[in-house]
Parts: structure tokens; C-alpha cells; sequence
């Protein structure tokens, strides 16, 4: 197996023209937005430059895109996806098409936060009322709290926009959890749409159950989002697929949404799903070392930052609390360490004195990211 | 000047996975949709190129793309751009943000028909009226009518969509005939959103005026959307611009907008405006000579066929009605004879008996296309 996180030096980074090498100041070391430092995966590499030299550039067709998931997720999860996926120009973009499926202006959608900071904005924008239905935390770490999302189903909400694996938590759900979700969405007639961008990231040995492949009427009544983007770092590529469940209307825009998704997308992606495990697992396995590393170095050097490693995702959630930064630990690593991470805030309210750092780099790019954390607060 | 419609065979061609080439089956010959035959312009390519081996594929920033295209319009039509333009995921959206600037649900546009068929989808799905206002036809050819765009305006329209190149007509308008409609603009109180994406594509000799860069107050009150995607064929990378006039609001949904955008659209727009224009020239002139040939072996074999050279754009809009095929020419042609043009009904009312063809490929692939309409009505 290769090391993906290992390819690429922090001069060739720096020459890249994306959000995380743009956002901030060349003296600022990124660790903040969800791209990864590695090199593209070879197959998905040569698929995007043999459409850059067949100039291949017009507008996207699905042509083998969704059955190239189709057949990963059999692979890989053992789910048989019910329906042909409908191309969607990224997640977010999917999530939000299918909660026009399931509920309308005005309706509550429950969100286990902290959360995708764009499940905020996006809700606001379509009009839905967000009930922010928070994680319990333990010594073990986080776990979906059922009371807390049973009272929350409980009290009128339509739709529960789940997020699994969970971004900024690096949870797997088990199958145990999804069951009891599925039962209390069932219970409380509570539509799921599911965000399952991370699941090929889950940590060697950790499987991802895909909500949908539970054999419940709530799974049959789900909507999945998925996408390439994440685990082959095609964000800006613009291409996700959305998944009905085996009792779901097909979305009424699929087709209007279909004009603006990304050609080199799906080129990427049908070559990330189709060629690209091996890559992946060589993928899993440095994001491991990553993230066991960094609970070392933290307990070494830092142990007043809490941090449970993640399960699932390339996503280290920090608790600078017992620092006693503020709110803002990130702006503070900013200003003095020259570090950028994702301030906890933009997560909810749950995420005061937080901050989201992200483990796909190289172990030099993330020790000198831990660094720049000691220099700041000590 | 290279010849950048001669560059590509067929057999290449049909390797592409776009829709121009994934649509209808392998026999038919595809000169439907506006996706150019041509391989990418140099410095667009190695652009990509580029950024593909750098694994640049994360989120889009807007990096110098509005620079680039804001010094490419004062080169190339004398247009100061008076703000800097926002990032958009392509003109469509572009068109419909800046509508929501100055109209709401239930107002009335209007079109000038027959028109770029997803105004009609767009302006549905948004809520708005669409008010056809078609174009006059004389023995010169298509062109605005004045007197009909006045009493389409004076009946309550709150908005102008302006397409100007024109497609399908392959109009440019001149600065005569803008300067007309901005005064009914400004006497009926119509807010103007152009749809400049064809302005490239003028033909040799022919001038684009952007509506924006005359000096009346409707141009200030103008939005205008650009992109490198048509005439650089970039239309599935997915990135255009959004340019308010100088009295005009910023569009308030800029932020949301940027997340949808194309990273390789940006990277490779901003290679196009830069350094294309060499490319560009040569793409000209090469779809001068195929939209000359047309009329002239039109006039041999098929004098009955109907056609005005565009003055910009490579779209033929070709008028069948004297051969009697029925109101969807383009039905027959591609049953009959295996070739795909556009219906001309998608484009409204007006269209009918008419289909629109895309000229932009080799002289030896239009060859073709001409044997097989000869062959389908004959
Ligand atoms: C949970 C989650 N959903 C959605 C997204 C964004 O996906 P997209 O860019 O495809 O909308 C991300 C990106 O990091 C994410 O973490
Ligand atoms: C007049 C006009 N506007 C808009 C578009 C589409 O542009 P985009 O794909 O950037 O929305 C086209 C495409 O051919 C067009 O002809």
C-alpha cells in the first residue's frame, strides 16, 4: 500500500490555487477546510487529465457514475442501493433537494450538533427551523444521546438530517444506533435524509452501515447523499449523487439539477469508485497514524486539550476549554501559532471552545501544525 | 492562426463522455447542443493539466478569475468593468441571482424569442412570468423589434432578459439598437440582466458592445453574466461570473453562490481570459468559414432551407417551414437522415419548423451533417 498523505511537500501545496492554500496569509499553515494534502489517486489522476487531452470539457452526462457507486457500495457496505442514484452538483445540494422531498418552509429539522457548519446556512435559506439536538459525551467520547433525539423528534419535527460518519466528530454509527434511529423515525413519522459523504473514511477495521441498508421502513423512506468528494478530495469538481430510498419519490428537480454538476466530476468520481480502493485503504491507514499520533502528541505536550480520535473522517475535534481561550480557541491559534483551523462556533453553539483540525496531511505538515498549537497557548 | 476546429476526428470525438457525445446512439451524428468539436485551447489545458498533477481539486476561490476576465473585457470592448464580478457555478445561475435583485415570484420578464430554452425552465421554477417578445424577420435577416420590446415593457414587465450574442439567432447587437433599449428600459422602469456568454464568439470583423458599458443609467441598473465556458468550451467545469452595474447591489446570495462553483472552471477561465485570445481568434475565424460554407451549400442543395449567417455565436438557426416537415424538423432529421440538431420549439413558439445546429466543428464532420439533412428530406 502506498501513504497517499506523504507525496506532496508543503512547497507544492502552497502552489495550489483552492481555498485551503488561498484563504489565508502564505505564513498561516492550513489545517482548517475538509481538502486533503495527498496527490490525486492514480486512476482518478489519469482519468481527469485523459479528459483534459480528449478536451472533454462540455456537459456532464451520469454515463457510468452512478452504477460505479452502485457497485462500491455493494462491495464495500454489502448495500444494494434500491434505486438509480440521481446526479446532484455536490452533497449539500442533494441533502437540500431531498428535503424538499420530505418537508417545506417553516418545518423543524433535527441536527445532531455540532454540525457541518452548511447544514445552518442551508436551512436558514429554505426557510426550515433548525432543532439542534445535541451529542452526549462520556469518556468514551461522543455518541448520539437517543432521549435527547427522542424528545426532539417528539416535538414536531419532519426530517432528521443525519450525518454519518459524523463531521466534526468522527463518528461510525453502529448498526445498533441507526436501528434505534430508524425506530424512533418511524415512531414520530420523522423523514431521514442522510449524509453519508465520509463513509468511504472510516478507520481501518471500522465498517460504515449505511442507514439506507437497514431493513426498516424509515430506511426505505430515506434519502442518502454520497459523493467521491471527500475520500478522493474532489470537492471542487462538483459532483454527488443522491440516493432514494426503495419507498421514495425520485426527486421532482433531478433533472433540473443535473445542469449543474461538474463533467470532470463524474469522470473522477465513476474512476475513484470504480479503480480507486486501493488508494483508499492506503488513504485509511495514514489518516489512522495521523490520528493516533496526534492523542500521543496531544497527551504529551498538550493534555489539557481533550480529543477522542476519530472513528470515521480525517477530522480531529479539539476541546481547548480547560486552556481557557475563549469561545474562539481557533482565533487564537491563528494569531499567535500562524495555524488555521475551523473555529468550533461555526458548528453551533455545542462548539464553543472547540476547534476542528484536519489529519489529511503529512505527519511533517501536521507536527508542525501541533507546534505552532504549543507555541500559541503556552 | 491555428484552426481549432479542424484539430479532432470523429473517431477521438466519440470517445467523449459528455451528452453532445453520450445523447442519442452511436450512428447519429450529434450537432445538437453547444459543447464545440475542438480540443481545449493550449493554455487551458495546461491549466488543467496542471492542476490535476498538483491534485488542485479542492474548494473554488476565486483567485485572479474576476481580474482576468474584468482586464480581457476593457481589452476587447473597451468595457471598464464597474465592480468586481462574483464567482457563480455558470451564467443560469448567474441570470437568476441577479433576477432575484430585481424582480420577485409573479413579476413579468421578458424574452426576446425564440430563446435559449432553459429561460423558460428557469423562469418557471422561480416563479416568474415570461413574456415573449419575438424578434422581427426581415429579407435582412432577424433583429430586435423595437415597437413590440416598448409594448411588452409598458405592460407591466419589471425585467429584460437580454441575450446578447443572441442564440439561436446569432445576433450582435450594435450600440444603436442597445442604446433603444435602454431608454425603454429606463421610460418603462425595466431592470436589464444580460446574458453575455456568446460575446467571444462575435464573428471576424463584427464587435461585441456590452449592454453594461453604455453610458445611460439603465446600464448602470444592468447585471451581466459572463463566462469563458462557451467560447473556451468549458461549459462542464462549471464557473461564470456575475458583474453588477455600477447602481447596483451587490447580489446578496454571492457567498452562497461561490460553493457551487467549478475549481477546474476557475483555473481554466482564468487561463482562458488571460492568456486565449490568440486561441480565440482562431476559433473565429474557423467558425466564420463553416457558418459561410453552410449558407452557400444550403443555397445548392437545399435552397428551401431558410438561414441568416449569425454575426456572432456558432449557431445556425435554419428555418425548414418551405419543406413541410411538420413543426419538429429536427425529429426528421434525425430519424431519417441520423444527425441531431436542436428542436426549434425548445426555443418557443416562434420555433416552429425550425432547428438549430451547431456549427462548431470540423468542415468535414458539417459536411457530413448537410449529406445527411440533404439526405433525410430529400
Ligand atoms: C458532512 C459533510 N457534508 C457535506 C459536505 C460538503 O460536501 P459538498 O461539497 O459535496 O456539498 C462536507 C464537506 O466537508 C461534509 O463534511
Ligand atoms: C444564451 C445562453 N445562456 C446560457 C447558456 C448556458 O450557460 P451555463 O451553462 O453557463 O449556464 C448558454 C449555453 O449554451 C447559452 O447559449
Amino acid at each position: 500500500m502506498t501513504d497517499p498523505l506523504s507525496d506532496v511537500s508543503l512547497s507544492e501545496l502552497r502552489s495550489r490555487q483552492s481555498v485551503k492554500w488561498r484563504m489565508y496569509e502564505p505564513d498561516v499553515l492550513p489545517l482548517f477546510v475538509a481538502e486533503m494534502d495527498s496527490a490525486l489517486a492514480p486512476p482518478v489522476a489519469a482519468a481527469l487529465t485523459a479528459a483534459v487531452e480528449r478536451g472533454d470539457t462540455g456537459y456532464p452526462h451520469p454515463g457510468r457514475f452512478p452504477a460505479a457507486f452502485t457497485a462500491f457500495a455493494e462491495r464495500r457496505y454489502g448495500w444494494v442501493v434500491p434505486s438509480e442514484p440521481v446526479l446532484v452538483a455536490d452533497v449539500m445540494v442533494g441533502l437540500m433537494a431531498a428535503l424538499d422531498e420530505v418537508c417545506g418552509p417553516g418545518d423543524a429539522v433535527v441536527v445532531s450538533t455540532p454540525a457541518y457548519p452548511p447544514f445552518f446556512r442551508n436551512l436558514e435559506l429554505s426557510g426550515r427551523r433548525l432543532v439542534s439536538s445535541p451529542l452526549k459525551v462520556s469518556a468514551e467520547g461522543f455518541a448520539l444521546d437517543l432521549d435527547r433525539l427522542e424528545a426532539d423528534f417528539a416535538s414536531g419535527a419532519k426530517a432528521y438530517l443525519l450525518c454519518n460518519p459524523h463531521n466534526p466528530c468522527g463518528l461510525a454509527y453502529s448498526r445498533a444506533e441507526l436501528l434505534a434511529v430508524a425506530g424512533l423515525a418511524e415512531r414520530y413519522g420523522v423523514r431521514v435524509v442522510a449524509d453519508e459523504i465520509h463513509a468511504p473514511l472510516t478507520m481501518p477495521g471500522v465498517g460504515h452501515v449505511p442507514f439506507a441498508s437497514l431493513d426498516t421502513e424509515a430506511s426505505a423512506l430515506a434519502y442518502t447523499a454520497v459523493s467521491a468528494s471527500k475520500a478522493w478530495n474532489l470537492a471542487g469538481l462538483k459532483a454527488a449523487l443522491l440516493v432514494s430510498g426503495a419507498a421514495c419519490a425520485r426527486p421532482a428537480s433531478a433533472r433540473d439539477l443535473e445542469e449543474h454538476v461538474g463533467h470532470l466530476g463524474v469522470l473522477g468520481g465513476t474512476a475513484a469508485f470504480e479503480e480507486g480502493e486501493e488508494w483508499l485503504d492506503g488513504l485509511r491507514a495514514a489518516i489512522a497514524v495521523n490520528a493516533a499520533w496526534l492523542g500521543a502528541e496531544l497527551a504529551r505536550r498538550l493534555p489539557e486539550v481533550a480529543y477522542f480520535p476519530p472513528r470515521a473522517t480525517y477530522l480531529a475535534w479539539l476541546d481547548f476549554r480547560a486552556l481557557g481561550l475563549g469561545d474562539d480557541p481557533a482565533e487564537v491559534l491563528r494569531e499567535k501559532g500562524r495555524v488555521a483551523l475551523v473555529p468550533g462556533l461555526d458548528f453551533g453553539a455545542e462548539g464553543a471552545g472547540f476547534a476542528r483540525l484536519n489529519l489529511a496531511t503529512s505527519p511533517a505538515i501536521l507536527a508542525e501544525g501541533v507546534d505552532r498549537i504549543v507555541k500559541a497557548v503556552r
